[in-house]
């Protein structure tokens, strides 16, 4: 069964909600990480198991920066870790749901990831992490 | 530091989002929780260490009904496990953020239960959930 890798939540600054955040989560002053594949900047919280993970638009072109401009700030997508995003993703299709990705690209952290389209979960965007 | 308890996912049907979500996430068939404090009906499917929490409004009265209206489904909140949900929002208050709650209420699971407003963090509507 797959585990909770991450919330991701759509951010104008990543300073001023790490503001917000930080005093609730705690821990360590997060360094800030360029995902171009998904022309965002992000760091990622340590709760517990888990993380949230803040995404600023690194430009306008950044579909992040049109979730903002069309839905504003808040949860943009939730994240699963899997063993495999292939997979996870061929079982989404296998009962019907729509994918972003058939195949895995690159994410943060290094790690291979997949989304598929929200209609798939509900109206939730849903990604697969897989584990280094 | 306060560790995540669950994702809250407004949904029209509860039996709708079971079929999207429960082929990914396995785990015993749950059996639908009432709310009446906040006119809902959940199922928690868990995911690790933490929960995905679909709420279906039990009336068009309901918050969660009013949010299917003007946002579509999606993740309705978030939700962290904590010491003392008092504590937990006068820390919120106390560095300027907006409170839905002052006191703890009744929740699902038979838990003391707060909302900050979504301003507090962001744009994301934020539960504290005291645990047993």
């Amino acid at each position: 069964m797959p585990e909770l890798d991450h919330v991701g939540i759509a951010v104008p600054s990543l300073a001023d909600a790490l503001a917000q955040w930080r005093p609730l989560l705690g821990g360590p002053d997060p360094t800030p990480e360029e995902v171009p594949s998904n022309r965002v900047r992000v760091v990622f919280l340590t709760v517990g198991g888990t993380h949230i993970e803040l995404l600023e638009p690194s430009g306008p072109d950044s579909p992040v920066a049109r979730f903002l401009v069309s839905r504003g700030p808040g949860v943009h997508h939730i994240a699963f870790h899997v063993p495999s995003v292939e997979r996870a993703l061929q079982e989404v299709a296998g009962r019907g749901g729509e994918l972003v990705d058939r195949t895995a690209r690159p994410g943060a952290r290094g790690r291979r990831v997949g989304f598929a389209r929200p209609s798939a979960f509900g109206g939730v965007l849903v990604e697969f992490v897989e584990g280094p």
